[in-house]
């Protein structure tokens, strides 16, 4: 075994003790009170898209993150396709987002028949690149009657999606800026930032539209669920409206007026998300306690850096990230592989979008630093219970 | 009041009792199970698309139907896009499908890109119209080298869907015939039929591809919920894929082959379904004699006749079903205006969908019978709690 390799292993059993069982990535907890809203739920057999927890599940991320209105839905990526739409993206557009991300900030353009448009990352806060962007879209926009659009392909550009990637925030202020200028919508994928900030404001609050999700590995879970974000009323109203088939409302007539989707989060997903919410401020609290143990863990490090919060943010560590300093791929799957087989899950980032053999011939920027990123980011347990595991 | 209403009135004291609180439609019921299975997805933490209440579930509809694969999934809109996908269906294929069917089944085809194109109904099983489909067929169809196709639009059709109204099956023998005949594939929406059978076999089981629904109001609810059934591998295993993110299994590499959806019914979703399998037979038996009191009751009614499952076919009696024996909107909404004021949840049937806004300009057969229905038909209560609540 190398000395990294070696390195690395005393590391991670420095925060998170030796595993008796593999350690997974992440994992939820519930508190007390998931078990009794849950049973509550079931109790009033109110499971499904009607019932109180829905509503009191929304007006608690209403609440939490500041954002006028908030509709919750059955997944992130439904959230995203949902938003993409109200904001008027049409078949053909192109969505702007960065190449490293989840496969789903790709896939909700394309399920509105958009086109991905794949630009690069920024090695501080490891999302859009903001130097970049600005150069990159005065060369490739043109206004025209059709609006914003690309001068090579002759596409209209239909939005820009910055994504928070693992929870740290990207710079709004400047991306607000900028897609200002080319008049560009923005909808933030905020889908792994519950509970990160930006000059003290939530994520997904500072877009057109935000989404989050509330996955089985996020920060809370709902089993399966997401929500879209925004301050502006109308657009709420039609989220709402097409994620619940887009009935008009009637005593007993079934009348619906537009093509609609079924995508309401069920009351009894919801009802664990409401207990998860009263959890969700401690649940911060103990993962930068933990992000805390990684950073001094890993200061010094000769080989791997660990990724802070950038500056002006507040990040929910929602996965804790480590940077080998050296990217290359064989270095980071020797990590992988002592790491996984100690029983600490790790993994790598995801496999840039543009690489996926659906999303090959889709535009895109140069991307060395996505690339770089790429073979270099490793994530490592991020659970807030490990909070407690170190040996020191 | 007229006396048909006084009559309608007391028909249903007679089955349902006086409501002390207003009666809904379909509500569902959870036994004892349902809480300790819940309970117990939540300690494991494993609430997710990951766990062992999704494959306990899937194997247990699989047993019940007697489909070889079932793939659960968040609700049966979702499983109906996934089943028309997995199919083959291309954007601007046209899609045969009831007028007189839910939303979804529209929708569904709507979200592959794809035009339904409407079909007239059947006045005894509420379904497809078989006679008047085979003269239908035999005039619009044209076989190229595309496949089967509209000669009027030039389109291809892309496939059959039959819908068991209220869980009232379809002729499927004589219906897979004719489909045959013109080489379409069929997928039923069953999303109504849970525990339906024709000739002793199990509803959607007979196309190539077949959905259930588990929403709010259905037989069994996981609060969203649907599923794709199938006989064919390989459709299975794609429909599976698609629904998963298209993820290919690694170790820790995020790699995905498909654009594909996060459809995948959440473990806790599927606790509650694994608990109320067990429950079915005793639910579909107190149905059945709720069902039986219906008829009882309105046999000999002057104005209304109650609809009896067709010939060769076992019904859930998913939502029971009165007739007007005299089609008319205006007879049928006053005595809906009295059941409800009376405190019995009551309701037509759907608006047509070729009446809807956004399917308006679809392709569609003449309707009557449809139409006829449209004015006629009204859901009473059908909550399987009812059969003890008879006054007789």
């Amino acid at each position: 075994m190398s000395t990294a390799t070696d390195h690395f292993l005393i590391a991670l059993e420095k925060v998170l003790g030796k595993p008796d069982s593999p350690i997974p990535l992440h994992e939820p907890e519930f508190p007390q009170s998931a078990w009794e809203k849950v049973q509550d739920c079931l109790d009033s057999t109110f499971v499904s898209s009607v019932g109180k927890y829905v509503d009191q599940f929304e007006n608690q991320l209403a609440e939490y993150t500041g954002a006028k209105h908030v509709i919750a839905v059955v997944n992130g990526t439904a959230a995203l396709q949902v938003a993409l739409t109200v904001t008027g993206v049409q078949p053909e557009d192109e969505i702007l987002m960065p190449a490293l991300s989840f496969v789903a900030t790709a896939n909700a353009a394309s399920h509105c028949g958009a086109i991905p448009h794949f630009l690069d990352s920024d090695s501080r806060t490891l999302g859009l690149n903001l130097d970049v962007l600005e150069g990159y879209l005065n060369t490739i926009v043109e206004v025209t009657s059709r609006g914003t659009c690309n001068r090579y392909t002759q596409r209209r550009i239909g939005a820009i999606i910055p994504m928070h990637t693992y929870g740290h925030p990207v710079a709004m202020d400047r991306l607000l800026d900028i897609a200002d200028h080319y008049n560009l919508p923005v909808i933030e994928d905020a889908a792994e930032a519950l509970g990160s900030t930006y000059k003290e404001k939530h994520l997904g609050t500072f877009g057109l539209l935000g989404i989050l999700s509330f996955n089985g590995n996020k920060t809370i879970t709902t089993g399966g669920g997401g929500a879209v974000l925004t301050n502006n009323p109308s657009l709420a109203e039609l989220a709402k409206h097409l994620t619940t088939t887009a009935k008009l409302p009637h005593r007993w007539q079934f009348f619906h007026d537009r093509v609609a989707w079924n995508y309401r989060l069920p009351n009894l997903n919801a009802a664990l998300g409401c207990a998860q919410m009263e959890q969700l401020p401690e649940l911060l609290c103990r993962k930068r306690l933990l992000a805390q143990r990684y950073q001094e863990v890993f200061r010094d490090f000769r080989e791997i850096d660990f990724v802070v919060e950038p500056d002006n943010s507040r990040s929910n560590y929602w996965l804790n990230t480590l940077k080998l300093k050296e990217a290359d791929p064989v270095s980071r799957d020797r990590l992988l592989t002592v790491a996984n087989d100690a029983g600490y899950q790790c993994r790598p980032t995801w496999t840039l979008l543009h690489k996926l053999p659906m999303y090959t011939n889709c535009p895109r920027s140069p991307l060395p630093v996505a690339e770089q990123l790429e073979a270099s980011l490793i994530n490592v347990p991020s659970s807030a219970k490990l909070a407690g595991a170190t040996t020191q």
